[in-house]
């Protein structure tokens, strides 16, 4: 069977240079995925068709990342019932608040699993778990990446002690 | 020619309370409306279809409230061009920011006319205002709302002097 | 019948970078509209004459930005009964944050249409929303609009595969 | 020499219940004052009266009292150079953010003095230190009252250690 | 194979009043769970016991819900690479932003995939999204729902226009 | 030698509802302390006195507990080099964040050790782990404390599952 | 009888590039001032003798600029009964929210005048305005300035629309 | 007997720019310490670990700086009852309100002392000033260190004058 695919949509191509982290994200681990500009405002079709017929295609999470007022996780999420993982982008005020909330704060019934405003190496990472769950080589594939994560932070520890010296004054 | 009609839809029956001060704003000016209650994510194609056909309906003006992510004024937008009026509905929690920073921080291209938090009668009167630009009756009724107000207003001082005596020491 | 004009008020000549996009976009639709610099705190009879005559010399939307706290906006709607569409400016603190509050947050009786923060475009496409409605040219230039929009997202896809080649690694 | 008087501007009669305290508070140091209930967007022109005559007419400081979108203070100073000090009100959303921003973020040459959200009673006081300037007897009541403040403080103290026994367990 | 498990994890059995509505949603879509009362911070080795064997024990997805500085869903996120879902509770100040903000805002690497806050509901739905990627019948239960909940609103509209009128008044 | 006190202050008495948490922490660890209500701005000498005098009379730790604008604990701070400990206390408006913001925030060189809005417990736990660095009776106290509070939460598990049921649906 | 001059305080020299507005703006109205770099927590003992003494030593009004947790306007009121008048500054985080809400929330008793963030201009003009009180000339000159402010916004009318042609496409 | 040594603990290195005003305050007190990077997220068993034994091997106070969802302090006082500082770092988006909030808003049982955020030089000195209650060494040098701060800006006084001439019009 063929390892179902993530489909990254962002509402402006001005969010590539955040979202092209998830891409990256799902590249490292193998993870097929396709990526496309949509606005749930200016293109409200093309959305809807795209998360309606998502599933059938063989899409298993939806990752939207959207700033100001985000609607497009919503409005994917209210068109599908596969997972939808949104990235509230930061844009030029409020600092990603705006974007945030509406993500986040979905009204009954029409999840989003929102991730840190700007965080998309982190939702390619989580579409990653959720696709781990009929996948045992992905699921070693994360473990792998999260012994590399440990081991790189403990090894900054070694290395700052040498160049920084902020080892302290023992 | 027949009088534009105002449509009024709310994300859900638990926004009526706030609602209807809509109601009663647009019935004291006799400016013909309906009432419905969609959601931007439980009845996508619902909320479009609607958005779609109003102002080939008979529709002039369009207000939406909802609450938290409330996503419902914006994706009636992107199915029109005609005005759109958001009210945030102060919901459980964050009192209302949330879905007024959803409601207001509209990218660019697809406008909607934010009021206040439970802001229903200034969306009605925001609507009458609008619908007054061709219609010099409404246009009076509006000038006298306006006169009622000042004169209430300045009447307050007048009633308080007696009964409470708030108008100072001299 | 002469078209209805749009009229520009901003608080101060520093905001005229972020308004310019309002007066681009009403000469794109053909729109007439004339600006002004009026401050409601340091020029407020002017700002009343202009508001309380705007109606008689065929002024249709009022169109007012402002930052800090933002009273220019609530300062005109109190001298007409036309719409007023408030614009919240960012500026050095904040975040915008105190005018969008200041601009939206209107007490009852005196409603101001307000968009996102440096939301100019869109207050000049609410403009003309508002005036389309009895102006069934003004109704095809922004349904053409919209198209363009759409199509200039869709493009987006075709034109990035290439560049970037962030269609995927199917 | 006659006092100058301190005059209370409330935006509406709902506000009353806080802005009392102000009241009682220029009572209890004898100065002169009258209470008006005035909107700066429902009533522009008698606000605009009252604080352009304030000056010549005896008044010292304006006191205005707001919620929401708080022009009220802003709106008089506008009007004035007499000190105008502004209370934000608490309404029914946002705990009074809105109120305070509105009145204190104002732009440069027109100075609001801005007290904490249902300051009223700091709104009196600062009133008052700002007559006692010119007024020996009012600076000697002013002390008098943070003398008493103080022993009201150091009381406590005692009185609690009886009744509740929290001064420790010594 | 039988199906993966939902593991509900609570900060402390005072959020169990919100939480239980993932338990009903679980129930009514037949996804078998079990709930734990564990704090991150005060039972840390308990939680980190749950989290490491939890994939081993057949669980395919975390709920965590917790209040104030909610360390809980990203301290289980920590120690599995299954899908952790954040619910952040409102507590007795500042509405839950505290808790949404400690829940969504992970560093790189461990991502949570945060609801809104007091979002039990839609924790549970997002959970069964997740698990309805190896699951047609779970897929159909969701999709059912989906089209319940939408009849659910449209219902809405023939019920309110008989008891409380609010379809209009044409 | 004598152990060291601990110094509590409360801003006003109407503080006490919430300071009374951290008496009875501090009683429960056999910790000495006394109680005071004083305030920085209206018994200014009285704290810098207290203050001032306080290592030397015995205190170790300082706790200072004060709302809105709340000066208090680093009013103290700056007439001692003793730690001091800040309780932000939710006052009518803001829900704490204001005290919280005025308590957190000091500039370099006068630290406050904030707990949370509301936080008195944990203003206790914080003063007696900085007390038990030359107490080992009191480090085992604390141990004990944290052993019970683990098996409380773990407790809360058997007894939840046979009360309200929420062990799941296995 | 000699003008009763200003006293400027700011918490760190580093304040300065803000503050020095406020002494442009004394001088251009020829009020006499003094301005010192003093700190509410680490220099308490100054603070509180500048205060204490300004009264007697002629000072009229005291302005404080602090950022942070910014308790020196606060401080300084509590040590004296003249009006002192509180510019929050902002800092590197939080845009100045922090120093607003610790300036402007002071509790009942002890009022300090707030004007906006970084907002030095105004709070000087507010001394004057304050001053202005027993001094004809200086009301003249407050006066004045409005006029001049006023004529130089209607100014940027005629002035833009030869340069930039903002005044619209009549 | 040897000095407590203070550990610091960074969640990255990209925290290190702002913590080593923590280390060098720490040096100019004589202060043993130590810095690791550890990350409550990516190497947890290392933090339990250095947490767990931190009273045991001659750690005294942590101090623990970390980011957005800061779950650092937290997680490290879960595993002691030696006083844990924490220090919320601002990062790219939301200006360190979320690392305050993760950082301060801790649940009963377990406290963090909070300081402001990126206030790692506070932090040592409450490392200090905790270190000094059995050091009447450390005492003096806090003492010394506090009049040196208070002539450092008394002296700010003289200088000024003199080059900036910012003393006033007198």
């Amino acid at each position: 069977m063929e390892a179902r695919k993530v489909a990254i949509v962002m509402g402006s191509d001005s969010d590539y240079p955040v979202v092209k982290a998830a891409e990256e994200t799902l590249r490292s681990l193998d993870i097929p995925f396709f990526t496309r500009v949509l606005s749930a405002h200016r293109t409200p079709a093309a959305v809807a068709e795209l998360a309606s017929g998502a599933r059938d295609s063989g899409v298993g999470v939806i990752i939207a990342a959207a700033g100001k007022a985000a609607h497009l996780a919503g409005v994917i999420a209210a068109h599908t019932t596969l997972p939808v993982i949104g990235i509230p982008i930061k844009s030029s005020t409020l600092d990603g608040l705006d974007a945030l909330l509406s993500t986040v704060q979905m009204p009954k019934g029409i999840p989003v699993a929102t991730v840190a405003i700007d965080g998309a190496e982190n939702a390619a990472l989580l579409a990653a778990e959720i696709l781990s769950l009929g996948d045992d080589i992905l699921t070693g594939k994360l473990a792998a990446k999260r012994r590399q994560m440990e081991a790189n932070v403990l090894e900054k520890n070694r290395h700052f002690k040498d160049e920084k010296g902020f080892s302290g004054n023992d």
